[in-house]
């Protein structure tokens, strides 16, 4: 399974580009994939093929009407069963002794 | 003021890397700069030197007993107040008309 | 034209990782997709739906024996021709007025 | 040692950032900290501090005149001697059996 974390920006409309990172979330809302935002990216959890696939559309969607744009994207595959946008924050918790800012 | 996010992850000590993960927690939890924790990293606000600096003490830690360390860096400077862990989310919010997954 | 770069690692065999990252190499030799390897991983240039089916085909591969593996890209998006593998880089070189390290 | 790959970007100056780029490029080449510049960014090599110091040196300088800035650093550390700016491509190509495209 796999989680996904990504942003995608244009750099061509200036210093406020929330309308179009609220595009982004649209799809990815509309997706049926889980996913939670933070104030840097999304973190998606699906299989390589469905979070992807997410990405993908944002991109067409973006490059649609942006001359330029800037997009990273971090994965982190792990054998074995979904869950992890929970259950990675618990393990840390969990070691750490203590509940953190999430 | 900078919003900057990164996971730090040691290669040598196979799939379960919490433990490692959870040192630098603490060491985040314990510095006083501002945090949110997600499944794919932690993101940072404070001025420049002051969010490297949890870095830095980050890295010293993992390199002193770890072999080979991956780590990555995101940053987002924007001139202006602090707050953005909580606005930028809340600025897609409010462009996208409805409440997202956090 | 999308540039995008990446770097695709197992987490579970160790701090010496060349024979999964040649593998990866393989494949994008073998692709004919135009790239350039560096220290830090392997830039591409092609159309998104291109330069992505490169990075699934690593991972496809990547994953059929690794437990847990963990890939960072980046994408540069611009409108316009082929050919910024080089052009970015004589770019900034024309800028600077001098010729640097590659 | 550290290999520390950066791009740093502003977003406020429209599609061409080739200038802002160059600025970085001059601090990096006059630094005396070894380097090789691809399509996506810069590779480094050197101690942590040193790294980093050049890496904030181009944060101040952008800073200065950039409303909005994006930057992402990618860190590969490994217990061991310098020179892996070469020698982990040497690793791959020989492995792969063939050189491939720099």
């Amino acid at each position: 399974m796999v989680l996904l974390e990504f942003s995608m920006t244009p750099l061509d409309k200036g210093v406020s580009v929330s309308e179009y990172v609220s595009r982004s979330l649209k799809i990815i809302d509309e997706s049926g994939v889980d996913y939670r935002l933070n104030a840097m990216g999304t973190v998606l959890e699906g299989e390589w093929d469905e979070v992807m696939g997410v990405v993908t559309q944002c991109y067409d969607k973006m490059s649609a009407d942006c001359k330029r744009i800037t997009c990273s994207v971090k994965i982190d595959y792990r054998e074995g069963p979904k869950g992890r946008l929970e259950s990675k924050i618990a393990s840390i918790e969990e070691k750490l002794g203590k509940s953190v800012k999430k």
